[in-house]
């Protein structure tokens, strides 16, 4: 008792982090810009200053949606908050949602349902790969009145990407919700909200916007908020209730409901900022390359993609490992002594894939080019491999435009100015 | 459209907020060393030097609620949503709950019980007013089986500090839970979570603790983790079911639940290292004396305390504003002229009182003779006061010792020490 109060110095000292190389399914690496925004000294929540910073989140969250939704604001929670808000903001108990499962993100909004009392209805396809159109209108079809259509846009635990195009129209035609999870989508692959008629989604800061966690950008349409508003039981959640929460984000009210994460929220304007000075389609592209030279590297030795082909993320790689390679050993060397983050499968998957992130900031070729190197060494200590430099070299034929893909001319443009600037 | 799309940059400028002496009821001023680690590189959440850092602040925030408690953490979001996990893990569908209300969080409580379901059974006190020992005594002896006993230790909205040291006793006495909200007490004035018999406890980091606002340090004992283990239904959160979060705090296990908001806990950590440094009681100290040379200052100038005497908190100053005062047009001078923030009265005390905070690193004399000094130049200006300087001196005589009730010898070493070091 007498060690609590003394006025000592802290059993704890100062922490020093080492160096990593963030590679894994998120947090991504984050810029030096909005490290610093992160130490910026504080304003009040209700400063006016404040409210401006608030109202230009806004704004670029709005244009990373590419949503003229007024309700786009970012949430004083993690992704899985998120998903917990539009969840239990929009389900009612009875309410039966159609959720589509094809990894751990689905099966949780599946989760998520049925503690809000609803009925979840799951549409399933074997993790890896993507859930037909088709089988969301046929459950539609055959579920009797739904409340929604909820589904994962990119399957962090699988690599897959689910196509939403023509979802939209599904969920008009039969009176349902249309509520995307697009945690490790937003700002690193095209979401179009408005255009693909999404009315609810959300997503996270620390994938594809580079930002640390705590912070779940989330937009509303009409057609969502007038669900809200038709509610006949409140919202279950006093902290999530986006229709208290409205009133702090909305100017003119502006009314206190908690105290805003003050400090995250400089680091999101400072992220969404550099996402603009950037531009959503050359980070696409550098996206998509980066994906393209390391997996053209990876599949030299051995490591092939995991998620259906034709739907594979470009901000995150989930492979399969083949035989020989030791899950938790070579995770751990590469930490160890490369410092370099990467992660392993989730669920049924665990030691059987690797989930690579290339999202924001950790999308550049000096990252793919590390990763690469560091595990063609492993592989030669370990007598996987004969010599070193068939992945590095796969990766530099895709650089050198030897290994793309078509791409229309715009695209090849924004690749080459990528190209020089890829290793920041 | 083209526009969103476009590489250039982004609309909005770099962000310089203006300077301001945050002197309302949180966020508190920020120590520099905290806002250098909110802006450390960041670690992946299950790395294994960031699990250790997890342990660190779990060892300190122990230290700093003074339990035992293996299950103490810092939740992913605000004290709200403290509030929130406790209530809504505690509280089953039906439960009474015996809730405390003199003031706005107290009413927050007993919302947050309704949305679990829960029956809120409030006992009042005029605001600004203690809630007798008694008063819970013949609640308990009134309401047949009751789940829990909640109460706000200090409340935010009066200024007034809840009694705790003896209902403790009566809940075991009972068998109810005895669930308290610390958040503008913890680290600021003295809280003994086991000495007083708390069996879940709440927090917020942006009161005492001078850390930005986004986790929300909490404490659960035995008791109520039994309780958890026998609810009949499962908690109707999934991002705040303590049960699977506690997997991931949980040494040996470390289950990924959700994404952990790195560069708070990095905030945190330090945070908690100063309070070590200071030392609990030498800390609660300089709280005291703070708050009693505001509050003889601000006596001069007709600004009294609105709560209860016997009964202030030392960390929140909540003053009665005279007549002829205009709240809103001097708050707005304060801010606009002299970059100080205040806060103003909430719900049915708007307009009629300032909260005054006096919080970790807003608790100084500079801070607080800036105040006074900016308070006076207002009251000449608008011809409230003829001549400047009363608020000063009244606080400097408190500063030389001769406006303090006694203090133990220990305590005046204390401040002896304090006020060296004061302004720093």
């Amino acid at each position: 008792m007498a060690s609590v109060t003394r006025a000592t110095s802290s059993v704890c000292g100062e922490f020093i982090p080492p160096p990593r190389l963030l590679l894994g399914p998120g947090p991504s690496l984050v810029h030096p810009r909005v490290l610093q925004a992160m130490g910026t000294p504080l304003l009040g929540h209700l400063d006016p200053e404040f409210l401006r910073l608030m109202n230009e989140i806004q704004a670029m969250l709005r244009r990373c949606f590419r949503t003229e939704n007024r309700f786009t604001i970012a949430l004083s929670g993690t992704g899985s908050a998120g998903m917990e808000a539009l969840l239990v903001n929009l389900v009612e108990p009875g309410d039966a949602v159609i959720v589509g499962v094809t990894g751990v993100f689905g099966a949780r909004m599946a989760a998520v349902v049925e503690r809000c009392g609803g009925r979840p209805i799951t549409v399933e396809a074997p993790w890896g790969r993507i859930i037909e159109p088709d089988d969301i209108r046929l459950a539609l079809a055959r579920s009797g009145p739904v409340k929604a259509v909820a589904l994962v846009h990119a399957e962090t635990s699988t690599g897959a990407r689910q196509p939403l195009e023509s979802i939209g129209a599904l969920c008009r035609e039969s009176g349902a919700l249309f509520i995307v999870d697009a945690v490790t989508s937003l700002a690193g692959l095209p979401l179009e909200v408005d255009a693909w008629g999404i009315d609810a989604c959300y997503s996270g800061t620390q994938k594809c916007l580079s930002c640390p966690p705590g912070l779940s950008p989330l937009t509303l349409n009409e057609r969502a908020l007038a669900a809200m508003r038709r509610r006949k039981t409140p919202c279950q959640s006093w902290y999530l209730d986006l229709s208290l929460v409205a009133d702090y984000w909305e100017e003119g009210t502006r009314a206190y409901h908690h105290t805003a994460p003050i400090s995250m929220l400089y680091g999101l304007r400072e992220a969404l900022r550099l996402v603009e000075e950037e531009g959503l389609e050359p980070r696409f592209a550098r996206h998509r390359l980066q994906s393209e030279a390391l997996t053209a590297g990876l599949a030299t030795l051995g490591l092939s993609p995991f998620a259906q082909e034709g739907y594979r993320l470009p901000s995150l790689a989930c492979v399969t490992l083949p035989a020989g390679i030791d899950d938790a050993a070579v995770r751990a060397s590469l930490l160890r002594r490369f410092q370099i983050e990467i992660g392993g499968g989730l669920g049924p998957l665990r030691g059987q894939v690797w989930r690579i992130g290339l999202m924001g900031e950790s999308a550049r070729r000096s990252h793919v080019l590390t990763l690469l190197g560091a595990l063609e060494e492993l592989g030669l200590e370990q007598g996987r491999l004969a010599q070193p430099g068939a992945a590095l070299a796969a990766a530099a034929r895709v650089y050198a435009g030897q290994g793309e893909p078509a791409a229309s001319p715009q695209q090849s443009a924004r690749m080459s100015s990528e190209r020089e600037n890829a290793c920041s």
